[in-house]
């Protein structure tokens, strides 16, 4: 495929995913005449009926889609657990090393684990996903490895093209033979979940590996259009992105955390399991050091447990770092790639869309005039 | 600068550096319209002197350079060590760990841990120094830091411009200060030492950091004419290879070695300072995974003693392996990049270059067309 033909077939005018956890970033860029993609995940489905509600008020029948992250395998899948019961398998020291290492930074200890909204406990994954399929999305997408078969049948039954998240490319071959319609090879230079390959090299090991089976989005890293420029010249058919809409104005990151982004370098985006369980790219801070192995460490537990442990501490921990509180700040963390280190300013979403057209066409040129 | 700028600077047709430890690929490159660079920390000064006077005659004048690492800080620097008494100050435990891994393997242990030649004691690195000053050498790369004072003066001097090679833009920024002439903005992908930023977020971070002050080449990954285009496009002004050359027919990678590296994928390329004391990537073997980091395992020792104990005995590893040696092809390594991924056939190093610049015509083509 092209990257025009992508564009057709989505009906956008520029080839640029935007995946949010925030309305405003997915409404805004759509508007823009990119692609934007609500995650889906930490709502429950009473939540996310209403998040794409809002949305369709706001798009006028433009484009727009929804993520979901559906793991193949989770800790206690199938087994029919409440929450209370995920919960008592996080062992007592993990609580205790939690508690101790919010007391060392002078924050009262208070939470027992327990997970938010999730797609990670009983049906709620389909629950999501029949959600986000009773509103006009043009796009469902999961994040973690190959898309249950129900997420595929609902998509083919009702037409919405299935997105899956690669990290290599035996992934994306198996991807495809699951029937996903398009792939995002998404480089260790990513936010959040993300595999060891980066995006220069994922991005042609898998279109070599699919040949042209499916359109490829590049991912990882991506937060300007002359690196979008890059991955299109090299084959990719458009842009999957994340990280740059954490700090436009419509983002709801917390305060102290957009400020830290803004100064950070992109070797403070380090790549760690200690926030769900899986390896995945955080601003570093003293939560991220406190869970780097190292003799006496303790070893992240499986998902969904390490997310228990630490979602709803870090939400906390969020609050009192907007509040001042020192040891808050040197906690605080989020998700974010190493592109980190090319954000620099706050800016309204619709902005940012508009200079990466501009960026993208400047790259263009000056590789086409490279030689000549 | 620009592309072009870059070219009639360094008298070549096509911005494609090419370093490589074997002479003849180097010759090749710099032939076929690109710049090879010799890899001359290996040598002792007379070698290094026999193999440039071999390229001299080879190109008929034609530019190439050469490579020495001159770190900035190393075990033993200044004290005026012989070998043996460097060789002294590797722990009998460390000697004893490479001993019981070969036995493991059902490789007899004979070697006492000793430098090869090397620029990393005594004068040797401005010995080295001198002998590629005398030869018509149009650049001097130091691998590893900033060059020391003596690199810069004397390639201010003679005309000769200075490159170096960064992970990290704070480094890049030093280097301009210290009076480089060239930047090579080198991702972890690559293979050799490498830092923890990956190529597309460290080139623009890099451009943006520098600001025009020098040239920029891009490195990293950087295997086939598409991803040179990439970097271009984000404002490279040409790219800096290592890797693919080691599967030139030309190259003289051991054969179990050479192709052990035709069927790896990206993920075999491991970053780990089991070889030289600081992180370097390499093709995943029993001798990586003897070193990486684990309760029990042990720390890789300062440069140089950490070669000291590794370069010999992975020589012999390597003539075993090639003799059929299963116990030898298991712990069998080479510094290589993940672009090893993309690495399927043996080529002669010319038509590398070529397959280079076209893949990287048909990139600047796609890219163009890719939004009229």
């Amino acid at each position: 495929m092209t990257t025009r033909a992508l564009c057709e077939r989505f009906g956008i005018e520029f080839p640029l995913f935007a995946f949010s956890h925030c309305r405003d970033v997915v409404a805004a860029v759509t508007n823009a005449g990119g692609f934007g993609v609500l995650g889906a995940t930490a709502y429950t489905p009473e939540q996310l009926d209403r998040e794409l509600s809002w949305i369709d008020e706001h798009v006028h029948g433009k484009p727009y889609g929804a993520d979901i992250i559906v793991p193949a395998t989770f800790e206690g899948k199938g087994e029919g657990l409440s929450r209370t019961q995920l919960a008592d398998r996080i062992p007592m020291e993990y609580r205790d090393f939690v508690t101790d290492l919010l007391v060392a930074h002078g924050i009262e200890a208070d939470s027992t684990p327990r997970l938010g909204g999730s797609a990670l406990t009983g049906d709620t994954g389909r629950e999501l996903l029949d959600v986000a399929m009773s509103h006009p999305i043009a796009l469902i997408a999961n994040a973690l490895g190959v898309p249950p078969d129900y997420m595929i049948e609902a998509g083919r039954e009702r037409g919405i093209p299935v997105a899956a998240l690669v990290g290599a490319k035996e992934h994306a071959v198996k991807q495809v033979a699951a029937g996903v319609d398009l792939i995002v090879a998404q480089g260790t230079e990513a936010g959040g979940h993300c595999g060891e390959v980066t995006t220069l090299v994922l991005v042609p090991e898998v279109l070599d590996a699919i040949d042209g089976a499916v359109p490829v989005l590049a991912a990882g890293g991506i937060v300007t259009g002359r690196q979008m420029a890059a991955a299109v010249a090299m084959g990719a058919d458009g842009a999957w992105t994340g990280s740059v809409w954490l700090t436009t104005e419509e983002a709801e990151t917390a305060s102290h955390t957009k400020q830290k982004m803004l100064t950070a370098t992109s070797r403070d985006a380090v790549r760690s399991a200690g926030r769900t369980g899986k390896p995945s790219r955080q601003l570093k801070s003293d939560w991220t050091d406190a869970w780097l192995p190292k003799p006496g460490g303790r070893q992240p537990l499986p998902l969904p447990l390490q997310s228990m442990l630490s979602e709803r501490v870090l939400r906390r921990i969020d609050v009192l770092a907007d509040q001042g509180h020192p040891g808050a700040q040197q906690l605080a963390t989020y998700f974010v790639g190493q592109g980190v280190g090319l954000m620099t300013k706050v800016k309204p979403a619709r902005d940012v869309v508009l200079e990466f057209v501009e960026d993208y066409l400047a790259a263009a040129h000056r590789l086409g005039d490279s030689l000549t």
